[in-house]
């Protein structure tokens, strides 16, 4: 992605894990991957909101990923490919198909192929790394796991699957809680597990959903203690800012669960886990109270409207990590 | 399709049933389906060169007909949709998956509802019904039969798959002989065979590859002699022309296949089926030699430039039929 980093130095040394959800983390994962060298750079992405949809895997969170990293991602949408054609959405509604779910013609390649690896017995991380060795992506996306989970929003009406809550019904609904069915059964990916077992530099939480982005890979089985026993700090990126969500349904859900809908709430959510938390300079009141709960607090400009905001972001949350590390008297990491 | 004749005066009462392949049939059929009423067309297309890619079921000559009938064919192409974008096939070069049968996006999503339609439990009659009735076809488009037969072609080199032999080599390897796998399990639609027991006025073969699209439609088990025994006349138009087919492998094959590749080979490839034969006026000194082996003959421009050609010979078979019910002394067709 980025050979001007690569063989030179990085604000880190070893393995950089983010784990990431969709169009918030894919700004950071994108600004990571100006950061670091290509091999150190391990994105983790859910896929609790995988759903099937015309008789294929649909992937939006990976997919989002993989356009970001690939440069095609479509910035006015915010999901999907750039330079798209809808000739098959139009079929679809003249054929009286479904039509909730729109599916560019390119995306829809995408999918068709992953489909097809998938049915031919590979791994969804194989069909992934394949994927993205196609569209020249040298740094290593990882779906949390190869066994189907799937995200559950559960609202007074009863329970949808995401993708009825998320596009459907346009996260209209209240939610009460959420459910990722099939998570008993998945298992942490291999590979991810494996460069946990490396000691990474940093392990990097995305400004994601923390509900239904971060959450769900957290919850596969094993994956909490992997990560929280690899020996490198866990920092947060707080996808709250000045009590709202840039984008999606975070600050809405948080209301609707009671849950403090700021920078604190975020802290809440992730308290025992975390290690340091990255908060927006508009939520810088609030540091001080955050970290009297004993977590290390980053100020810094966490919109990231431009390239170069990313990239400044992922330095930041490099050094945090950095920092956290040395404070700790560790040496597993850090270039000093 | 055709609302200038609804409730008219046909050239023949009682259905007029059509067997058809895919491009040169699916003209006749078009120009039937101006010369009769729409409940009174039943149109059989074969499903030989049916086939499964990127996991989706591909109809080609069913489709070429439905988009024939519903004014969507893309007739510069000769197959596939008018009006036609090609970005899905364009994205699966990109992602390196395999590009030998072209896709429109459009026509994609003809073969998605298909699909899901038929992992839904449904037959491929009533999927093809149904995306009839949305493209607003008013006639009765019938697979030859619910159950799948595989088109595969004995070559010097093995055999292939039809689509193999048809799109990827382009018809290049010499034919020496046809398998329809499957065959033995296949019933003849059930539809067919009820408009069949009702006495037709007149069964139709359309000018379409005799081998490869006729012959899998009456080697369905229980289908030659279904139709052999209707009571309707059976009444072939030629899909050779002055020794040559008008589009695709048929005069290649009869030459392979050392058959004599003219409306005298045609004659005898249908001999001792059919009641009459329609040949082009190019061919008319070959009108006694085949009206000698005691089958009727017709004389009529039978190669389609236009609609009103279509129509022209429309009209031409079926009093051709009439006529030759009348000539046997029946009376169960004809509006005299």
């Amino acid at each position: 992605m980025n050979p001007d980093h690569s063989g030179s130095s990085s604000i880190v040394d070893g393995k950089v894990i983010v784990l990431s959800g969709g169009v918030g983390g894919a700004k950071l994962v994108l600004g990571l991957s100006h950061a670091v060298a290509n091999d150190q750079l391990v994105v983790v992405t859910n896929t609790g909101d995988d759903f099937d949809h015309f008789g294929l895997r649909i992937c939006p969170d990976t997919d989002t990923v993989l356009y970001t990293l690939a440069g095609l991602s479509n910035t006015e949408l915010g999901w999907g490919r750039a330079n798209e054609t809808w000739t098959f959405m139009q079929t679809i509604k003249e054929l009286g198909g479904p039509d909730w779910f729109n599916l560019g013609d390119a995306d829809l390649a995408l999918h068709i192929v992953r489909t097809q690896a998938l049915k031919s017995g590979k791994t969804l991380t194989q069909v992934i790394a394949q994927l993205a060795q196609q569209l020249g992506i040298g740094v290593s996306l990882l779906p949390m796991s190869d066994q189907p989970v799937h995200t559950r929003v559960n609202t007074p009406n009863g329970q949808l699957a995401f993708q009825e809550y998320f596009v459907r019904d346009r996260c209209e609904p209240a939610v009460s809680g959420f459910e990722f069915a099939g998570i008993a059964q998945a298992q942490p990916n291999p590979l991810l597990l494996n460069a946990l077992a490396a000691t990474p530099a940093v392990v990097v939480i995305a400004p994601s959903n923390p509900y239904v982005s971060v959450d769900p890979i957290l919850s596969v089985p094993g994956m909490r203690e992997a990560i929280k026993h690899c020996g490198a700090p866990i920092v947060a990126v707080s996808p709250i800012v000045a009590g709202g969500a840039i984008k999606g349904p975070a600050a809405k859900m948080m209301q609707e669960l009671d849950v403090p809908c700021s920078v604190e709430g975020i802290a809440q959510h992730y308290r025992g886990f975390i290690d340091g938390l990255i908060i927006d300079q508009q939520d810088a009141a609030s540091a001080e109270a955050i970290a009297a709960t004993g977590l290390s607090v980053r100020i810094a400009p966490s919109i990231m409207r431009t390239l170069d905001d990313r990239i400044a972001l992922a330095r930041v949350t490099l050094e945090f990590g950095r920092e956290i590390t040395r404070d700790r008297g560790g040496s597993l990491s850090g270039n000093e």
